[in-house]
């Protein structure tokens, strides 16, 4: 009863933001990421009649392993519930995560975290699941962003009003475009709100309707310049994406303002380095750092452009991945 | 023929911004702003059948006086052309136009020059007009926000889709309420896109329509705030509709991110001083400075907070003032 699986984190290309249920997680409008293959969680779940109790424990590079507890742990244990559930069993586990990426980096880990953890929970307990309702399953543990982290490469996550409709599906394998994303963690201060908070929010800016009836159009596009392997129309769609989200963010009641000076820096020394004829475009998530999506054979020039800017505090770089899979034999 | 004409500079609550007559200078929607006592322009028009051809002297804070040509002129030649229409007269004109700012210090020195033109050389014409009607004639000279730099105090541009019926009008004297705007002055490079572009593209925006919609319910609170004297009110709606402006330009066709790293520093500076309890509150027109608008009683304390801040460039301090007047016996 017990297993170990691994999943990538991922970047939107049409983020997800606002739900129209919060108990099952169901999103307003559908999304669309890649996923990268160089920053993963790995967990590891292990069900045993001997545990009194349900253990949950956390590392992130470079520092020691966690045994977390709270609102923390109490999220993975309600997934474990699910789990169990389905199971028809009330083992208790000891779950075990280990992250590549350093924890006050920026990179949101709870996509990565709650594919593996679902992914590993779910081969432990034998599940039969498919994909799709493996990306169901992992939709429910809260992290919305997570369900796309399941399928392999790029990956679109329906919107329904039905649990059973909302999943991720792939649009392409990651080897069928070699992308990049440049990471720059331009702040690593913790979020004065939360991404839950943020959705919460999200109907209240008066700009929030016209965001929504902008998607259907701009999913398309994003949908054909992947098939189509067009940088410049997915470039200039995903700016527009990312401004899409913040301004729904700053106009919501309360106004997120989730940039930083150092994110319009980093926005500017862009526009300046596609000047010089290089295709890179910006995308955001709901904070401050700035992902550069390139194609990878231009990886190392969009790199070297920032990687001395000062407020540049760390740079990660991650090639297109596959999605959440179970790691056999695997030992800790 | 001869007459001098003092006029303040504004600094608009609910921002112009969109027209819908390019050649009648009509606006989108109706606009609300505070005149600038300490930030003006003075302006002496002669009219003379001595002059073989119009000339046209500006001279800003701390540099020589000089003579404009090219289209900078001929903005100034074109409205006079309107006023000596009116008065049924071919006389060339001298105008020395003198600001008591300097040029490359952010602040635009459009709306206190067209006011302080058309009022000076409507008296040197001696054109009959009243203060209504000198806006308009002020509006038709190109510079939309110079129409509200006529009236007294705290005055609003109405919108209307007939010239005759878009016009300023007081809704306060500028001695109703002491409120001071410390202008951060935080980038002087001179914009990418000029407003005459940024006002073409505002439709372009998909969020436009949505702005224009929210615009009759902040007119209204804004109205009130000023005649009740309320700073909070005031404040709050005053951030919200200089984001509202920026998301309109930031997702226009093309985009215009007019916000420099600066502009977030003194946002989220301002953020800061606010929690230590202090009523300041920011606007910003289509540029990168930072407007803070407070009560005058604490004006000292905001200029102090930010006037040792790096990124602060200049900073230019003024209560609410008087609109456009003639300066009898001016010598120069």
């Amino acid at each position: 009863m017990k297993a170990t699986a691994v999943a990538p984190s991922n970047i939107a290309f049409v983020k997800y933001w606002g739900k129209i249920n919060d108990e099952l997680t169901l999103p307003a409008n559908s999304s669309i990421s890649m996923n990268l293959a160089q920053l993963h969680t790995t967990t590891t779940v292990d069900f045993s009649d001997d545990y009194a109790e349900d253990l949950v424990e956390i590392q992130f590079f470079n520092e020691p392993l966690e045994r977390v507890q709270g609102s923390k742990k109490q999220r993975v244990v309600d997934q474990l519930n699910r789990l169990r559930k389905l199971a028809n069993t009330h083992m208790r586990a000891r779950v075990r995560s280990i992250n590549n990426f350093p924890a006050e980096s920026g990179i949101a880990s709870s996509a990565s975290a709650f594919a593996a953890l679902t992914t590993a929970a779910s081969a432990a307990l034998q599940l039969k699941v498919n994909t799709r309702e493996l990306s169901i399953l992992t939709r429910l543990g809260g992290s919305g962003s997570a369900t796309r982290s399941i399928e392999n490469g790029y990956v679109e996550w329906k919107k329904s009003d039905k649990s059973s409709k909302s999943y991720a599906v792939q649009l392409a394998p990651h080897n069928h475009w070699d992308l990049t994303d440049v990471i720059l963690i331009v702040s690593t201060q913790s979020k004065k709100t939360s991404s839950l908070e943020g959705h919460g929010a999200a109907a209240s800016s008066p700009f929030y309707q016209a965001r929504l009836a902008e998607l259907p159009a701009r999913l398309k596009i994003i949908r054909k310049a992947i098939l189509d392997k067009n940088i410049t129309t997915l470039g200039i769609e995903l700016e527009k994406e990312a401004i899409s989200l913040h301004v729904a963010a700053m106009t919501s009641v309360p106004a997120i303002l989730y940039w930083e000076s150092s994110t319009i820096s980093a926005i500017k020394d862009l526009y300046s380095l596609r000047e010089s004829g290089i295709e890179a475009y910006f995308t955001m998530d709901a904070g401050p750092n700035v992902h550069v999506i390139c194609e990878t054979k231009n990886a190392h020039l969009v790199s070297d452009h920032f990687k001395k800017k000062a407020y540049v505090q760390s740079l990660f770089i991650s090639r297109a991945g596959e999605g959440a899979k179970i790691i056999p034999n695997h030992l800790f």
